[in-house]
């Protein structure tokens, strides 16, 4: 039997959702049915979730647990008569702040996530284009504006970090897949060396890269166990020639490659 | 003086700062020095970092704020000889839920955005690799894989939405770009008429659409208010004769627009 778990919030429900998936993973053991609910922005929508909640406990014989980060307190205290084990996030944790800053909270619905700190928000969009214009080598001449140049084999994660790396942070990277051409002058390709300091580069397991290359080009050259070994083992000595920082992507979500890149390079979130 | 915020984890750092984000958002009227420290993964780096938030503290002259998801005891306890004002996420939410659960947590590190559910993780970054593939109507011989279709005028949000989309949820969304051509004879366009329950539409107010469209193509007709406001009303007109559901999307941001996208569609995040 799953156990339920809301994750309750009049704006996106985002930051909910995170707490309580950083929480639960902790208890590894239960099978939870996780279930979001954004946007409860007023007191029917939050009378309909409370039935929806004790409907869930009937079913489970024990009640679900709501993770919660809503702001109205008259909301709040509608979801509050819930037969539910209340997380209340915000209620936790905005008391001791307000006493800490001496200052109220102004109590504003969906501040995290919305587009109120405008300048932030639109370099983070100029970022995800940036990224998707200069993807796989397709241009070289806009990398005196990059924040960074993400290097590696093809299929080797380099695309999917740069959007995140964009969408979370602000940050533009471009990216480059080294090519066999590339590699056989056993130096760095001609149009990065010039931004040498942007560079960082991806290296994964031959085996991970080529049941990658598979799903995209079954039985190919390109998909070889051979190809992908050989590649590999020239980037990577090309990375240590070249004292290039680098990371092996293999057993890393993008959340993670990316979190590592921004401390390895020191590069800082835009706002 | 800006007070500092410190958001610490011996993870990625992306659920301190994303909880920290919301709940000092709350404080319109404080200026907060906001530094990410993640992978704080033994006591040594712990003990660097405490003198770290001390300096800061002579600096500001008051204690910065510490949000932490640290999981690991040990670390946890240096980290509490700073000078700051602790808010200790998981040291607050853990113990109540071991109770409720009648569960011992595994105090594991960085599971929330590790790759350790590897089908979940493996279907968003082939979901990224499938709006790559499907965007701006590039195909539209994939629509039968998709879970949603994009449509909107030009430079309408569709490209970074359905990105979010995919990295966040999972979801596999093309997009479609709505053209003056596709509106002449009033219909849906016929690549999409097949696929009609998985259609979206976006809308945006002509003036942002031109001020977007003039980044990209200054002083063109395709920026000019005069055809951005024609092209806003025939397509919203459209999307009202044909029924499909959609979001005026000028004062969202991305997280806004993807998560009142799957309220509204009743899409699931794939697990």
């Amino acid at each position: 039997m799953n156990r339920h778990a809301f994750f309750i919030s009049d704006g996106t429900g985002l930051t909910a959702e995170a707490l309580g998936h950083a929480l639960l993973a902790q208890f590894e053991k239960i099978e939870f049915e996780k279930i979001t609910v954004p946007y409860v922005d007023d007191e029917d929508k939050a009378r309909d979730l409370v039935k929806r909640i004790n409907r869930a406990a009937e079913v489970d014989g024990v009640r679900p647990l709501v993770f919660d980060t809503i702001v109205d307190n008259n909301i709040r205290e509608v979801i509050s008569t819930a037969d539910g084990f209340m997380v209340d996030i915000f209620g936790t944790f905005l008391d001791p702040l307000e006493n800490e800053l001496e200052s109220s909270s102004s109590y504003t619905v969906g501040k995290s996530h919305s587009i109120n700190n405008a300048g932030s928000y639109e370099r983070r969009i100029d970022a995800v284009n940036f990224a998707l214009d200069n993807d796989d080598g397709a241009r070289t001449r806009h990398y005196d504006e990059a924040d960074l140049i993400l290097v590696g084999a093809s299929r080797s994660g380099k695309t999917p970090t740069c959007l995140y790396l964009a969408l979370q942070y602000g940050i533009k990277a471009a990216n480059y897949p080294i090519t066999e051409e590339d590699l056989e002058d056993q130096k760095l390709p001609g149009a990065l060396r010039t931004y040498r300091e942007k560079i960082f580069g991806l290296t994964i397991e031959p085996e991970r890269l080529a049941t990658i290359r598979n799903e995209r080009r079954p039985n190919s050259r390109y998909s070889s166990i051979q190809q992908c070994m050989h590649e590999i083992e020239e980037i990577e000595l090309m990375y240590k020639r070249e004292r290039i920082p680098y990371l092996n992507t293999t057993a890393y979500s993008v959340e993670e490659i990316s979190t590592r890149i921004m401390v390895t390079t020191g590069l800082k979130r835009h706002r």
